[in-house]
């Protein structure tokens, strides 16, 4: 019998509770699954949510791993108190609906479709726009989900770049990394898309200097990570026509307060951190196969390198 | 020497000059390409737009065909002067374009990013919508633009639905045909794409009728033509609820006049007429292609049944 804490915000324990022990009960994997333990030494595993109480796992002297939610995990690698192994959420569920949200706002970009919704005026104003084949997108980060926008926006005739720290390869993507492949990449790219990690080496990727590479014009689309943008540089980007238009999922403080500038920008469209979330059944099953795999010595999957912060 | 004349409305010959000559020359055909011949009795083919002034084929005894510029052809199969063999366009160009289309609008519709778009207010307003695999998309038509649309939409994940006149096999999408098959797919879609050609068959094929066996809340989206639908009945299906969303980019009157409801409902997007249109590099290729088809006794590519009316 395993002990598994689930420590994560109000509320979450009531939709995972279900999913977790069909999955647990589906590997007969024999679980002990509580919201609480009233001794700490006796948890095995650590079911986790960033934005719960839990934030000093000192006490949990006999745990064995901790298995995140979320695919973020920027402030889990930084606590001290945290030394055993960590892994992220990598979920179809939480994929499908990013490549579906990026898709839908780069296309929105690439057609201009807000040129009519906003404007039901009954002027008959004809622009044809391009066709993808004509556009460059250019997807900073090829993990998990990345990379799984990167192919789709291919299937659709863009040409897309991809950026990574490390190199990458994909079929129907141009793939580049380091300073100068960065500097390339934004060169040429006509809408920008933010999949990156948040860490040291990415925070404010794009910032006055990184901005000002674009094509006059340019649209930044970003489900990634608030902090991976100078918001000043932004604002001043989109003032001076540089930056065409952005569409923004993710901030530095969330909910994005009522007076920040971004809600009032006309070329800014701010959607509530809604690109996409952890899906429980999906996520559920992520979570069992990895207790699974290291009860039975393998491996498991996801396995944060905490060098690198993700 | 063959004698082909380019027939359309003002503006375009400027635009297709240069790409026909271009295609014709990249296959060896000599070819006197004009606007206007003073005897039509020399002329061989005529490159046609329907909106142009040519409308009585009977002078042109000597032509061999008419290369019609667009997809549809509802008004020239009905033109009893017009009895030589007819191709209708389906062009790279336009196909890449209607599929960029319909999966912006789908998403759109699927993701409800018009929430955010039209209510840019301070306001954290937090729906996750569900995963396409959740959603069911009839694609109503399965020619050159509706094949292209539902494959898509089916990389997607979504749930695709095909219904045609005749029965078709497409991988990943679940095709439909006969009266039968039209109810089962309404009865099933969230969304419905109309890329169906006007016919008498198709005429007013969404009428109150047909659009009351959809879910309530479905979305339309029709780039096809605009007499598919029947206006008054999609207009109270939208006042009831029975229908959540109209995307309309075909009418039977265009430019769609200013005071037309369409234009005043807020459940409707007009978009004016631009879902895709003929690219001219493109085109030309295919006319050329026919022409020398025709010339070497090969069959013409994309000829239209004129029983079946496309």
């Amino acid at each position: 019998m395993l002990n598994v804490l689930f420590s994560a915000r109000d509320g979450l324990w009531g939709v995972y509770e279900e999913p977790l022990r069909k999955a647990f009960a589906s590997r007969n994997l024999s679980i002990n699954l509580q919201p609480d333990f009233s001794d700490p030494e006796l948890v095995h595993y650590i079911v986790y949510g960033p934005t719960g109480p839990l934030q000093d796992f000192t006490p949990y002297s006999n745990a064995k791993a901790v298995l995140n939610l979320w695919a973020g995990v920027e402030r889990l690698v930084k606590n001290p108190t945290l030394t055993i192994p960590l892994t992220r959420m990598v979920d179809t569920g939480l994929r499908e609906g990013m490549v579906e949200y990026v898709t839908a706002h780069v296309l929105r970009h690439h057609l201009d479709t807000d040129r009519q919704v906003l404007n039901q005026n009954g002027v008959w104003d004809v622009v044809i726009p391009p066709l993808a084949r004509d556009r460059t997108v250019a997807v900073l980060g090829l993990g998990a989900l990345g990379e799984a926008c990167a192919r789709q926006l291919a299937t659709l005739n863009f040409n897309v770049l991809g950026w990574s720290r490390r190199q990458k390869k994909l079929d129907g993507v141009s793939c580049f990394c380091g300073e100068d492949g960065l500097r390339e990449v934004l060169s040429k790219s006509d809408i920008v898309v933010l999949l990156l990690p948040l860490t040291d080496g990415t925070a404010n990727i794009l910032n006055a200097d990184t901005l000002a590479l674009l094509p006059e014009g340019a649209a930044i689309v970003n489900p990634g990570r608030g902090a991976l943008i100078d918001d000043d540089a932004l604002l001043a980007a989109l003032g001076s026509g540089q930056v065409g238009a952005a569409t923004l999922d993710v901030f530095r403080q969330e909910p994005l307060p009522a007076e920040h500038p971004y809600w009032h920008n006309p070329k800014v469209t701010v959607t509530p951190h809604i690109a996409s979330e952890t899906r429980p059944e999906t996520a559920s099953e992520i979570i069992a196969d990895n207790i699974h795999r290291n009860e039975n010595g393998e491996p498991m999957r996801f396995l944060v390198d905490r060098s690198a912060g993700y």
